[in-house]
């Protein structure tokens, strides 16, 4: 039952094109006016409000322990239960919604706890983040940006080694819908010698997936890879939002600070491992010539299942799109397939000096691009550094962002025979400088 | 009263050579043998209990809310009140400790509220870190550390201009006393260009003041700098230790990861901003030719008053100094007058795109250094990356840091007229890797 199938839900809306159908389930944290935030799942157009639940008496055995852990406004509880309790609620929750489930009166004779997944339903962050790690494993990114300053020599000699990564600021990640304040700071213009300070001129944004700590580790502990699965409690996507000018000049040489941490965005619903099991893909050939990952970071079964594909979308809507009633228009379209490593990498590397992995610990992959310009994920490598502007329907160009511009992120895994699953959406709006 | 005096306490201990005199009542959060962690102060060689003195009835109006907000075994509530709820507990906890103090006996009465400072007493972390962000401002230290890599041009074009930082892992923060284990990791191999797995041979650690953020800002909200003082809540000694060959391999292009995030030890008691008021000290002039810093970085009143006077010391004991009996061989003897940027400037520079601080975060400076040889802050200046081990009086060399080798940090303020202060020791001992 923990696997993807074709069954269908008695809630009607959660069959045909919805990203969460019974298949999916993912958890997430939301509010209504005036309430505080609570946990639920989400099914078609419908949130299970798990408080609700529980006191409706829907949960039992290790289904009630998993759901009780949800309860305070956070999923940090139920990730560090680790899988087992996962799979428990899983299971139970797909006991309800099946269509043809005998619990189906029960759960609609409690009207509070399903809701419409309306607007003025708010959702949060679904865990109180303690560390969050930036990586930068897009191999096709890391070529693209690396081009822009070494057209020979694009990757450095320990990309193919080291899964390269970054710590982020934790204090500013928002979910979806947050809007994006410009940041100010100071910049090298072009041809000076001395910086100036102001509004950032060249903010993008990242096309990133997001992956959530379940499990942590004891400081001292490495995880090795062929557990690293076992401490990923799920994924999202992610928008790494950067300013590249102040990128540009600050980043020497301890790396980007001011550039990123003025927001970073996440869709809010934890898509889990369990539901992404069916897309799980060999990790694919390294390409002739590139060297074998080192002992530590190789796994068999790692190897042949620990690849994701999930197909990554960007799209950009302007004010003037808006105004005209014009579609979203799409920036990039690429997949999770172009990962260098896999998640369970990213893991065991991150843990293997001893660092303490906690639940509720957030990774970015980095962005995502593919080899296509088709496929890109930020406009740095789309505008090839704002030297070549993006048209758009409305008539206008971009080679950054400006105000009042949205970036829409979204993914989807498809598969013949399984009912294809959604991630929603990640959504921000570009807001002036202070 | 909240100003430095020579007045004394009838806690004879915390009269003459004591790091907590009456004028320094540091903070910190700290358990006896089987009891959770509480918050307390310390004076001589004894902490006073907070909670039982508040159950006691030592404290009434603003210094009661102070004292409330650190129940629960961490100081990020009383961080978050500000500047006026310290001043408060501070103003109450001299009267209560001053010499000829007619509260003397009602303490004396409550046996548990007075503790011995003693080994049985475990000191934690005193607040919960959100974000650890690690900053770079010893100049004297970036110049010697450049001049490794680049002779002729040791400082970067933005060094002058930008408080260097990036993001740190706040998980594996630790006070005093915690084990610190070799790290293994990635490395290259002199002469060879492939990399190899295993533990770290240039463990190294980084002499820094830890600065603790009191109330945060919203996100998207700058603090102005003649604002930024309002915000610290105090200070440690930080230990930033660096496996300098992990470092090498990893860094490029985003800065320092694996190498730093086994652990950063600091010092458990939190010297408040109260405390150093003395301290303080006009911004040394920049040499001739430094550029100015940029307004958004300049305030008249920081320029005046906004550096610190902290002479910071550390010391290494090795086994065969223990077997030995020796006294701790000094690495070095600096001074918090390094520092290029003050600590208003770290704080409004790192709000200044938007990046919400809360209270509980925690800046390092960076390693500080001084000009002459005696006054390094870590082995790889020390040694020049390894090619002149130092000598100790075991008859040992060091180039960088062995299993069993004890790194201990300690920092001291004196002013003529003034009651001398101390921070209490970082200390960590380093251990085989697994």
């Amino acid at each position: 039952m923990t696997q993807s199938t074709l069954a269908r839900s008695w809630i009607a809306s959660a069959n045909g094109h919805s990203d969460f159908p019974l298949q999916n389930l993912p958890l997430g944290v939301f509010s209504l006016a005036g309430s505080t935030p609570r946990s639920g799942v989400a099914i078609g157009d419908h949130i299970l409000d798990l408080e609700a639940g529980l006191a409706a008496g829907l949960f039992e055995g290790q289904a009630k322990v998993a759901v009780e852990a949800t309860l305070g406004g956070t999923l940090n509880a139920l990730f560090a239960l680790g899988r087992r309790a996962r799979v428990a609620l899983r299971e139970r929750l797909i006991e309800l919604f099946v269509e043809g489930s005998t619990l189906r009166a029960k759960i609609e004779a409690q009207s509070a706890s399903l809701l419409p997944l309306a607007a003025d339903c708010t959702m949060h962050l679904p865990a109180r983040v303690g560390d969050y790690t930036d990586f930068y494993v897009g191999i096709e990114h890391a070529k693209n940006v690396g081009k822009l300053f070494r057209p020979d020599n694009p990757l450095l000699p320990n990309y193919k080694y080291v899964p390269i990564g970054y710590h982020g600021r934790a204090s500013t990640l928002r979910a979806s819908g947050t809007e994006v304040r410009r940041p100010k700071g100071q910049t090298l213009p072009a041809g000076q010698t001395e910086p100036s300070f102001g509004p950032c001129a060249r903010l993008d944004y990242e096309l990133e997936l997001g992956i959530w700590i379940g499990q942590g580790n004891e400081m001292g502990d490495a995880i090795p890879v062929s557990e690293a699965g076992e401490h990923i409690a799920g994924f999202c996507l992610l928008n790494d939002w950067s300013a590249r000018d102040i990128q540009a000049w600050e980043y020497q040489p301890l790396g980007p600070f001011l550039s990123k941490s003025f927001i970073t965005s996440i869709s809010p619903w934890v898509v889990t491992a369990e539901a992404l099991e069916p897309f799980r893909r060999a990790q694919p050939q390294r390409p002739e010539g590139d060297p074998q990952p080192l002992a530590y970071l190789l796994d068999e079964q790692d190897q042949a299942t620990g690849a994701l594909d999930i197909e990554l979308e960007v799209l950009l809507l302007t004010q003037a799109m808006r105004e005209q009633n014009l579609a979203p228009h799409r920036l990039g379209l690429s997949n999770t397939l172009n990962m260098y490593w896999t998640a369970a990498q990213l893991v065991t590397h991150h843990s293997v000096n001893g660092c303490q992995l906690q639940a509720g610990d957030l990774f970015g992959s980095g962005t995502l691009s593919g080899p296509e310009r088709s496929q890109l994920g930020s406009l740095l490598e789309l505008t090839e550094g704002g030297k070549h502007p993006v048209e758009l329907a409305s008539g206008e160009v971009r080679k950054f962002l400006e105000d009042g511009d949205e970036i829409i992120l979204r993914a989807r895994c498809t598969r013949d025979g399984f009912a294809p699953i959604g991630f929603g959406e990640c959504r921000g709006k570009v807001i002036a400088a202070r």
